[in-house]
């Protein structure tokens, strides 16, 4: 569970909040399964519309690029999300009982609001590392809890799907990829001494905030 | 208190929300004297944190403009709350004992994040249109709970200065100010029948969404 | 060669320089053979850079959209340019001497930096009427192009390849498509009175600029 | 003539393109005064032009600012170009014949949008870094020509006012304090060693091709 160097160093550094959100409650009823369903369901309405903005921040990433590599991974990613993500995310839903009219439906909660345009607003105002700082916690995050539940043995939870599709070789690899692309842009823009300066610290701060907006959205999940 | 056609359909149309945040516990707490101090000094240091991003909200009206007028005016307004609004704010919290650097060192709550992120990705993300209702929750709701607080008469008030700053003919008047170019720019892009078309009904949702975003942030006050 | 309703009238409103540039010199002369191979082998490395920048752009059209279909196309056109037109780009300079070393060291002329920065910061400033009416010029433009000089059955020319890929089924596949999500996203916006409104006439303010923009790219693969 | 220490470097590593600007024939043309009076006035037309967006890049300064102190230093100068230098430019237009109704109607040059959107589309995707480095060609340049033009003693010259303006003590108090401010933003955000890292190496490469955008600028002003 290893998703390169940057991102352990920052999680390291930010170690409490990463927990909370990590070995958040919402996190632990899923894995025994006491979770409420109406939880589980507001959660996965409210987490479409977050899809629809994180896919617009990675197309962000294409902007602050600053070379075809880069931009293939962030374009690769956009995409991904958009014209396949978004529609296994509407079949997971539609499984639930919640139709695609539903999820259109839903009205955007403000803790929704509130992390996803934190990180659109940096993706647009800072630079490519801001926003891989900002995007690192979701999009590895998921990861780290997918395994984490696949390894607590589950066998009989209802939301077995939902653990399966972030502990899946497929997404881990995403992760691996991400990982790969936030350590080496980080090493290109900032050299390898890279913890020693201007920018890394406001990485830092940006990972800590970015996960604590996801501790706020697990907390909104579970009311 | 009529600060043009635009707003008032636009308060109208979402009367609710729209009485949840002017007419806020913390409002009235603020009026009757019974706000807890602490809540108040706590609401000025993230007032500071948000007059930044606010101010930088007001400089991408500058970059949406469609011609030298609307310029005009944002420049004004932008330079207005940089180089003297936040001068006064940070003598008006030395007055309660908050220093310049108490202030810098306060932590953003989420809240807070969740309105200003949202205010300003609609700024990158949409025309000038979209930023006027997002922003005009802020600019002439404080005008109109300025006036209410002053008519309620509250002469004991140690909030005094407060409903001072936002009763005074010269928030007043920039208050009548944007409620004009809101006029003018909505009738200017969608013409007289302008809440007949499809950008309207986008503006008023804006509209709503930010008045909740305020809501929250009284709330956040009140914590 | 009809890509839809809104191109047509923009065409129509804009037809002078819309001659100059789908009949410019440049193009008359890869058709007849008789451009100087240098010109064309510069013109392959200018238009590099600028694919990148296009792309770019593209990935804006993602930011602005208004609903999951928009986003879709846009973000599928993203991914095709950087996965796969930029490859396809580099084995055709390839096959005619230029390496990847010699197009990532070709220097951004002037001329490409007009265009691409003009499209670009629309895409930024503006919305995705702004933006779609920025683009529609290359990609419906060369869609036309590719048309023209197949059907003037240039058999023995030496940029029969160029030719073959703007006028294959698959390049026109796409203009199609882009035709009909500007038909689409214009009466959206605007209904079906479009040609009666505010944006309508910067649509085409912009389209007329940008194909000028366009004759300066010719102008200077010339020289 | 020292306008602090990065603009210093920055100039010496870019002389060639450097003295091909703030040497054009149309700058000695206006000391000596041959300069053909439509070159000038169609230069101030688009000099009109080009203020506008010029102003909208300043803002975006104000987006990309990492504190108060740099916030206030950009919103000064954007409020001072809005609300001051047009007006100065439209009555030195004035004086020359140039109503405010041709200024408006006046149609931007290519060369001018080629420059205007480089500076502006870097000011969107790049930091504050970037953008201060696409800035720095046009403000320090003029200081240094308005001053290189006095020095040559155009006692003669019908151009004389312009010289005046560029040559003043106020206009070389502006550039004295953006030179600060590019050296103070500099050392911030890479350290005393800030030639030795890859921003460094992008902000040159930026200065250079602001500056030879500025070339075709005067370029396209004798046409």
């Amino acid at each position: 569970m290893s998703y390169g160097e940057v991102f352990k160093i920052l999680k390291d550094k930010n170690v409490n909040i990463w927990l909370d959100y990590t070995k958040h409650e919402f996190v632990q009823k899923l894995a025994n399964d006491s979770l409420h369903e109406n939880c589980f369901l507001n959660y996965l309405k409210q987490d479409y519309l977050f899809l629809i903005q994180f896919s617009k921040a990675w197309s962000l990433a294409i902007l602050k690029s600053d070379n075809l590599e880069e931009m293939k991974i962030a374009a690769s990613t956009v995409n991904e999300l958009i014209n396949f993500e978004m529609g296994l995310h509407i079949s997971l839903c539609e499984k639930y009982g919640i139709s695609k009219l539903d999820l259109e439906n839903t009205e955007e909660k403000n803790e929704n609001i509130a992390y996803t345009r934190y990180v659109l607003e940096l993706g647009y105002s800072g630079d490519f590392l801001d926003l891989l700082s900002a995007l690192a916690p979701c999009v590895l995050g998921y990861g780290e809890i997918g395994l984490n539940l696949q390894n607590s043995n589950p066998k009989i939870s209802m939301y077995k799907k939902w653990i399966e599709t972030y502990s899946s070789s497929e997404y881990q690899s995403v992760c691996l990829n991400v990982g790969k692309l936030i350590d080496k842009s980080f090493k290109l823009r900032l050299g390898e001494n890279y913890t020693n300066t201007y920018k890394w610290n406001k990485a830092s701060l940006i990972f800590k905030k970015a996960t604590s907006l996801e501790v706020d959205f697990w907390n909104m999940a579970l009311k």
